[in-house]
């Protein structure tokens, strides 16, 4: 075969998996960018988006994955079924795809018990019919007691583009503005109160929903969406970061202007977190020419979902790939991806 | 919302999920059907196929899934990479669908040997090399120490029907004629043999191999292929009762026609195991016109994968759901599915 035996990632510096590798920051963006991707190779898969647009007889297809493997399997606002759909579906809607099908791949403790499963079914399909999605096909697979964690899920996802297929970080221009959908921090932080034990007066919920009524309904109206992306593994920060580099673009975000519950708020400071790399379920991004923000703004609020839609900042000049954050006291900062892990399996 | 909150499957029988739930037998089938399937109800999901066919733009497109968990991850002619393209390659060849794009999703466990899963990333590049599709979107987990067993896989595939989309259990009638593409059995012996320490003058391999090119070649000469399967989880015999039940017909099936080989029936013999229900990997059943079946093995047989076809039995009357064997001493005999589990976690 024509397989380079070398690895171009430096296996000799990381031996083994960590958690990190999976966590959304820099060690999993090496491991895929050095050895998934290298691998790999081909045009799909380096347009480095959240799933693959491809044309299939004239039709323009979106397809993308993910794994689903948070503990605990139910927390405040969700669980494991409800994040399985609204990941995939929203994935999909960040392609500018309107969702129509999943594959749901389970993979069971033996000995998880059944009226576990059973509830987790039927929040796939609550989540499934509120996305409008149908569940076409699946696999179940069972392991030994102690090698799996209760339930993890494989879900992908099939949607249509009506729009061609050309929203990606690639298509940022200098001047454009950036929009986020609501507050953040909500999904991540629901899951570590639970972790934790922490209590609060009232329980901080996940934002876990389906995003692509909003999104669908910027191209419908007309907006030219340059690029979308949802907040989840890494969070706000990660996001910026990952479409500041694809692009080659500096960004300028305004701290003051990213809205943080004060109950968020004041748990990532007791836990010690960044509300801006936390991760979120039911939040994205949406880079568009400036002209278009403020039509965009309307529009984005008229859904429940986005209701909270506020301009976070705007793109600045080429050819320097960072995030400035302009901070509450005016001081800039340079926002990088985490080195480690914040929060391991939060989705 | 409407859902039912009793569950039809019987969870007081079974309130755990036990690894025969996973073993491609009765339990599983129960699992699936009084739990996944009514719970997730549409057409495409009740076609019980492989994977789900729909139109997408006037495209004809197949759309499938598993996931792979498979121990020991390395085993004599293949492992777990090349088992994940394999195998969901092959369900979308028994759509009848040209294998395109397969999505990788990879749980992998702390503590996985950074070597370990490059071999693993090669052995898919080099399956999805062979079988000629890309893998164009991924996702990456990272389960704790104790979670997990190294490395469990998710691919699902997207293929492209070209000759409608009518390849499926319902069509297949009395007088058709049942093919098999080769000898039975090597996969799960191969994964045993391993497993039990057992030692053969030569070692058992894998049939581990995509099956899409010998599928579309009978479509392409005109043979009306009525229905496929793969004769994985379950082996032939399991293969067959689904589709004696799916179609409500008796299949007849000659024990003296069914290839096993000599060394790979003397291991079924150790291990206590029946070669008709030991999983394969690259072995499938071809439904058709009686008229065809002398062509069809004609071309079968000028694939290396498929070069053992052999005529294996025949459609006998509707009505009857049932799968005959008429065994070497020509004493008829009943096969249904397992109850408990053969061969837990051989794919």
């Amino acid at each position: 075969m024509s397989m380079n035996p070398t690895c171009p990632f430096p296996i000799s510096d990381y031996p083994t998996v960590t958690l990190a590798h999976g966590g959304g920051g820099a060690l999993m963006h090496q491991l895929i960018d050095r050895m998934f991707l290298t691998a790999f190779r081909n045009p799909l898969l380096d347009a480095g988006h959240d799933g693959a647009v491809f044309g299939m007889n004239g039709a323009n297809v979106a397809l993308t994955t993910d794994s689903y493997v948070v503990q605990p399997l139910f927390f405040p606002g969700g669980d494991i079924g409800t994040l399985a759909v609204n990941g995939t579906v929203n994935d999909l809607a960040m392609c500018g795809a309107r969702p129509l099908y999943l594959t749901l791949g389970m993979i069971l403790e033996e000995g998880l018990p059944m009226e576990t499963l059973w509830r987790i079914v039927q929040s796939i399909r609550e989540a499934a019919d509120r996305a409008g999605v149908a569940i076409v096909t699946g696999d179940t697979k069972v392991v030994d007691r102690g090698k799996g964690d209760g339930i993890y899920i494989n879900t992908a996802g099939v949607g249509a583009l009506t729009q061609g297929r050309d929203i990606n970080p690639g298509r940022i221009q200098s001047g454009d503005v950036i929009l986020l959908s609501g507050d953040v921090g909500r999904h991540g932080i629901a899951i570590m109160a639970v972790r934790e034990g922490l209590e609060f007066e009232s329980a901080i919920e996940s934002d876990c929903a389906p995003l692509a009524q909003p999104v669908l309904a910027l191209s419908q109206a007309g907006v030219e969406v340059h690029s979308l992306r949802d907040l989840t593994r890494g969070g706000l920060a990660s996001a910026l970061v990952e479409h500041a580099r694809t692009a080659g673009v500096t960004l300028r975000i305004e701290e003051k202007d990213v809205p943080v519950r004060e109950d968020v708020q004041g748990a990532c400071e007791l836990l010690g977190l960044d509300p801006f790399y936390v991760a979120n379920e039911g939040r994205f991004i949406a880079i568009i020419p400036e002209r278009q923000g403020d039509a965009a703004l309307e529009i984005l609020r008229g859904f429940p979902v986005s209701e909270g839609a506020v301009r976070i900042g705007t793109v600045q000049e080429r050819g320097r790939a960072l995030v400035r954050l302009q901070s509450r006291i005016n001081a800039p900062r340079i926002m990088d991806l985490l080195s480690g892990e914040q929060l391991p399996r939060i989705c």
